[in-house]
């Protein structure tokens, strides 16, 4: 185990090139009267995380040595003169997107995209959340208590798995009754799963290719699993459903994937693409299925969004037992520096995982 | 048991006056080319039925001397030339609200302001759903197909009690999260917890008085029951919830019930009415609750929707397992003559009511 | 000028394959109780016609041998015996999209896709609007009576230009202040350049190429013209606007117009589609653009709607001068002849040419 | 006039207690990062003051010793070291809802609810517009840019009269061609109508009873203008506009406004309240009006929003001539000290006032 160091030094695991990380010693930094210091419980990595580390971060030089990592809980160990909400000694869950509220992006409702995450950010000084301690700027606006009995996995998995998947469920604006399909059934998928479910959709089409995932989608709602690799399964949706369906989210995507959406989808449905097309310049729509520019098939394509208000909103879902994110928690790690392990099995497409989380202690 | 007439004659349950019914013969209708005749397998009297008998039906005086009732479920005996969606022999729900879909209103996506039902419309021959041979004017647009997995029990809570209650939590449009407080858990308020639970609802509290329907409320979503006889009991959602609601959905009103909705939803929320207020002329808003004006808070008071789309989306809720109305059933009675006795429990107030059915056979 | 024939025969300009129409006589229709025959009194020919005159219709081969055409208005001269809201003499406006409102796709608020308009249909006894007489099958749903102060050319801009414009503007769902791009001016941009003008838009950017299009961009609501052979165009609206858009609308496309428009819509933003892409088999997304799938960018493809309750309202801001549909006009024909001489102009790509009207007397 | 006082004193005026006002010196604060002062150009008295002062601001006593007013534009000529988008020199408007944008109220997008105007709080070191020189808290948040084009007076009917209005018609969601009552014509009713009419309305009948807003309800958009002394003044309406209408916005209520708002709308239509109601407990429904609770007409009750991006969006408006605020002003003064006098044409009831504005050089 790595010893934990006192003092004006904290342990983090840093992204150094591609496929190249390294732990590194990182000063505690200084918090603004906003601020708080966060003492990490559980982290968990994700694709993300692994796309930075097998790219070297090309896209984003700036992450170079600094902290990988977005997920995270833990207890608040410092706060800043101004913070009103929290106080040392509380269990809370970091947004994973930190918005700065004070934005015009925030006043249009879009304060997602004013994220002042130290992930993602050109400033030395910030990293990611794989660290002993993690810094945030504003803790009125992204940290969120969490419930005495949700637990520390339950609640790492809210601010990216569950607040990116039910964002699109959100914006899928499912009605009652409404058949959806699934393209990818992994984490964020799965807990779409889940989020249609709880909004009321009737036949939920899980598309994926691996056993352990449908057995999660049948235990979070899906009524049906189709494995991609059969040849015909988009007619195979098409016939269960005795025709299109009402909408699809997409969250794991090909260059096929927006045009089999849109094949899916019936005329005033909705498409919630919540993948990335990294490596790509781009992506074609195809027309027939688009009716050829006059489909009345919407196109959505929302990022995670984040805030305190979110979480809580979140964490009650978990609270009155709405919501059942810790099944789709595959491996279990004890000790930060597992957080190698936890990457590794990403790295090998370990067909027996959907999500780890790393406890510290 | 009633004797069942063949030929042209049909037995039917009469409203003839205040607190009068009577059985009756009614002629068979001849049938348009778009209509249909259903052989009643289930029917389910409602509030609506009793408050027209206790008062006599003054305000539709037109309803006096034709067949009561509006909830049913049944067999497809006769269809006109022009159906092209039912057969003789298809099980069927008929929607309550059986809309002229060829009207302006309908154009305006508020079909149910276009109502043929006849238990209402000012036409001799038409009439309610107590009946043993019931007709509608157009079957492709008012009837669905009962997925064989649905009981008729389940079928028959459709058209009225989820219909109403899923309108009303769809106005409601509750967030991932929400907290909502229903006044009132009979057989709507119940159907709209669930429909709460199932729209991703945190936190509900189910206000009513009696055992058997908390007991229901909790089987279906609530997270709190709520005795309105406790004098404080506004008090009591505020405190459990830490401050004012999301959302309100009256569905058993009295005069102050709009004002205790305005006092526990927060600005910006929303207050669903779904409570009929008859014997008065007017109901007051609290000022103070409402902000002297400008409150944001957002009253809507819709009235239940119809027609084949809204039933088959709810049909596939039942269907796919989302939702169990069958627990809403309290009594059941077989033999069509049995609705006197369904309806007597309406009359006692009887305490372990909540829904009552009535098979025919 | 051509003979007008009497008793049971009319004539319409047919379609009879790539590049040929015929002048041909039709045998009068024996109309339905819901129908209605109309006296042409305008017509106007759209690209629509001139796509289908110079593909032959090869993907409607149903509409060889037809009359052309759907845009028309005129004076009833027959109704069916069910028919209630019009009457012989009327003054009457023509739906372009003719739904069966009897249909799901209307329960669900899109009737537009349950089109009868037996300009489209597989019906050889039905065809387009550039008859003497025309025959549509429910008068109370696809008609709208003309106020007196509108005029014939005012009113036949709407089942067509008018409605797809304001459907796009609808659907881009302009937020007052908001900056617009149209990216094409010709009718449809046009009316939808004065859409965005009365639904609140702030700065309005006409982007086409000939200045009689933008005198009248100007004249409807347009702050700033710009000229698409300007090879920066894209970063001149951006350095006008002082950033991205909030909303672009596109009714004119080329394959790189999506991508186009995606870079000029800021995220959080809206594009919608209006333009039809045929002879091709797909229109790709710049990836980049599209923040590689978490743009929070919005695409919608409208396809127009129509039914009396939206023409009236159309008609409503004719007769209340919000909207000056007259003012696309840039050539009016007298007599039904003169049909050929305004396919013309479009056939030529005449460079005067917005849009063209023909009285038939 | 008065003498403008230099260094760390500055005049204002202020609300003493009921019927009683004073000029009186206040120390000018020190800013703090966020924040900014203004040199005050222009300010409006608006019914709000005259409420307070007729009423000695019995609801809000911390008002009482502290300069009155929300509305004013100004000259920027002091930032804290944190600001970043305004500089000294900079012609700005002032929001009058002056919120915490980092707070969950913000976050929910009801940001209005988090006011930290000066006007309103308990803090003795703040206070309204009425002063030579203005302090608030968070410049970036709260300021807009005045541009070039748009003048004093224009800007300063914004972040009030504007604001309220178009939030007021943004909530009442009119549809191209939607009818629209506007009960009270004062300024904010005047504003809405110019709202509306850009917002793509139809018919607008402006209720009122002086021919002085008459005139410029007309000027703004109006088709009607209707006197609320005759008495069958909604049978009237309803007549004119052939039915109930699609919308109705309440500008100034009395105890019977929101009962003939929903009587003048149509099932399905929206009631807008913008007016005040003080001075009473409750307010009452007619229950015929609302159909006893089943009526599916909403009613909203908005309050006026703020912050620097609806204030940009609407200095847009003015700046592009979609809008003409000047012409609600009827009286201008020029002298800091005509405050009393543009006042005092409140307290008299001038029936000539629409709206006043006070220049301050």
């Amino acid at each position: 185990m790595l010893s934990k160091k006192g003092g004006c030094f904290m342990k983090g695991y840093a992204l150094i090139g591609k496929n190249k990380t390294e732990w590194r010693d990182f000063s505690m930094p200084k918090i603004n009267p906003y601020g708080a210091i966060i003492e990490t419980k559980v982290v968990s990595p994700c694709t993300t995380d692994i796309h930075l580390l097998e790219t070297g971060a090309v896209d984003n030089p700036s992450l170079i040595g600094k902290p990988m990592g977005h997920e995270m809980a833990g207890i608040v160990i410092e706060v800043g003169s101004e913070v009103k909400e929290f106080k040392v000694g509380d269990r809370v869950l970091v947004s994973a997107t930190q918005a700065n509220f004070r934005s015009l992006e925030a006043q249009a409702g879009m304060s997602k995209l004013a994220d002042t995450n130290q992930y993602w950010m050109d400033d030395p000084e910030r990293g990611g959340t794989f660290v002993e301690k993690y810094y945030l700027l504003d803790a009125d606006m992204n940290l969120a208590h969490i419930p005495d009995s949700v637990t520390w996995e339950q609640a790492v998995m809210t601010p990216d798995m569950i607040l990116t998947a039910f964002e699109g469920v959100r914006e899928a604006n499912i009605e009652f009754g409404d058949s959806v399909v699934f393209i990818g059934v992994g984490p964020v998928g799965l807990m779409g799963v889940q989020a249609a479910a709880i909004r009321g959709a009737g036949k939920i089409f899980a598309v994926g290719s691996r056993q352990v995932c449908f057995d999660v989608a049948k235990e979070l709602g899906a009524t049906d699993t189709i494995d991609y690799h059969d040849s015909d399964y988009v007619e195979e949706i098409l016939k269960r459903n005795g025709g299109p369906v009402d909408r699809v989210v997409i969250s794991s995507g090909t260059e096929d994937s927006l045009s089999i959406a849109l094949k899916l989808v019936k005329r005033g449905g909705i498409v919630c693409n919540l993948a990335s097309y990294f490596g790509h310049s781009s992506i074609s729509i195809d027309l027939e299925a688009w009716a050829f520019g006059a489909s009345d098939k919407t196109i959505v394509s929302p990022l995670c969004p984040g805030g305190r208000l979110l979480m809580d909103k979140m964490l009650k879902l978990i609270e009155n037992g709405r919501i059942h994110p810790e099944k789709i928690i595959t491996h279990k790690f004890y000790g930060m520096e597992k957080i190698e392990d936890a990457m590794q099995l990403f790295i090998n497409r370990d067909r027996s995982l959907i999500k780890p989380v790393v406890f510290f202690d």
